[in-house]
């Protein structure tokens, strides 16, 4: 799929088929994650990969948004690492450049993911610290459960001139 | 540009060609942008393009980092909207999914960019805010210069096997 068709036809997908995604595929898809810049290329991501039906079932107890995580194979939980940071501070963004990485990697291989998000809701940080014992510098910010594509979503017109400023406010 | 090629050959540019980017270019790449998901899809974004010479210029004297400016003939200032959050907290994440997007939209069509860091630097931020006089509401996350490249950077290795876990920590 070209680049730039791949971003303007990428959805979230929240329904998936009852079907395997090969281990490779994981990893081709945190490959392109890790080629997303950070600050000071200081790559402060860790990625917590849930294959185990029973943890990925678990996980709607601990996070309120990821019930379609029920139909997927694999989700990431990706996580920033702040003992990895030299810049304080920028790892939610490093680690969302990470995230979209992924999700366009996934989407032109055929798959379909969605961003549910942790950080900075306080309760759902907390909960998923506790059950996977993540050190204090360990901070999860999204999951994304990942899978083959049971829907398509429609694609709608996001262009919104509006939020264009040229030269000033 | 093939999306997964696109995706892991991306490299921060920051040696440009004195040559202009037409606008179409410009909004081509903020179409793209616009296309990222956000939390409860609020694109919490808005988008300052700077094409005026004197004041690419001007911005080190705001930024300390982003004297490669000079070079370039446009670059996006990259703010979020907090008035237009349902989820309160996720715009520096939307807005850096909408950055990615717009570094791999410019990749794919032979431009090059980089990401230099705003937000969370509060002298940054104020010195940023008080010079475009940006509403208490409208937090500038980052400045991404734009052009054609004169340098095409090493094309590292970045695969991290270490920062991948399976079922746990």
């Amino acid at each position: 799929m070209e680049a730039y068709e791949a971003i303007v036809t990428r959805r979230s997908v929240r329904q998936f088929e009852e079907k395997p995604v090969p281990r490779e595929m994981v990893e081709k898809l945190l490959r392109a994650a890790m080629m997303a810049p950070s600050a000071g290329n200081q790559q402060p991501w860790e990625f917590i990969v849930l294959t185990e039906r029973s943890l990925l079932d678990e996980m709607p107890s601990l996070h309120p948004y990821c019930q379609m995580i029920r139909q997927t194979p694999v989700a990431v939980l990706v996580c920033g690492n702040t003992q990895r940071e030299k810049h304080t501070g920028y790892w939610p963004q490093d680690c969302s450049a990470a995230i979209m990485n992924l999700l366009l990697a996934a989407h032109a291989m055929g798959l379909g993911a969605v961003w549910t998000g942790i950080f900075p809701r306080d309760e759902r940080v907390e909960a998923i610290k506790k059950r996977f014992n993540l050190p204090e510098h360990v901070m999860p910010l999204a999951l994304i459960p990942i899978g083959w594509p049971a829907e398509k979503p429609p694609q709608p017109e996001r262009w919104a001139p509006e939020r264009v400023h040229y030269n000033g406010w």
